[in-house]
């Protein structure tokens, strides 16, 4: 499975989640996962890209189509817990941006598609 | 130093790449380090958050004042040069959003910001 967001035509909004982690995993791995599951049933979902290096600093961008369909999947309980579990004992600081896209592009080693095509 | 971008006001824009590395470093790592420094003295720079795990998928964040900051900072030289090495060497697919932020907050363990101070 590509770890790559689809590129869907902009407008659409992204909410950028930068955190580090603290020690220990204490159910972070499974609840991450059940979170990404969990965002992909809801309405306006259109993709994540998330990665973390050896030292605990993550960035998270997941792609919704309104800010709406944000704040609606803010108000999941489910959600809620995980976020409220974080503040406990996943991180120790996070930053979050709500942002709209403008532009999108992108490039491939095997089909080469040129950049720039959308813009920018 | 913090790995965090500062905060300011909204709106501001935010330039997400994530991309996926191919394998060796053929001067990558040093590339980047310069394309941080060098982006860091053009003007409506903001700050930049980036992160990388072990199978080579990264995403970086930059933040500037201006779609204008920008787009100056992509005809700067240097930093074209490192971008087309970056298609002829360094990356097998990546992708480039450039979004408007629109509301920003943080939190941290050790002062207890309460999140959702600036909104969302």
């Amino acid at each position: 499975m590509s770890r790559f967001a689809p590129r869907p035509q902009p407008p659409y909004y992204a909410v950028i989640f930068t955190s580090q982690r603290t020690e220990g995993d204490h159910e972070y791995g499974a609840t991450a996962d059940r979170m990404v599951e969990l965002a992909a049933q809801q309405p306006g979902y259109l993709g994540v890209e998330s990665t973390r290096d050896a030292s605990g600093l993550g960035i998270t961008v997941s792609y919704w189509r309104s800010l709406d369909d944000i704040a609606a999947w803010r108000r999941v309980l489910e959600h809620t817990a995980a976020r409220n579990r974080g503040r406990a004992q996943w991180y120790s600081h996070y930053e979050l941006r709500i942002a709209k896209v403008e532009r999108a592009y992108g490039w491939d080693r095997a089909d080469g598609t040129r950049p720039g095509d959308g813009g920018a």
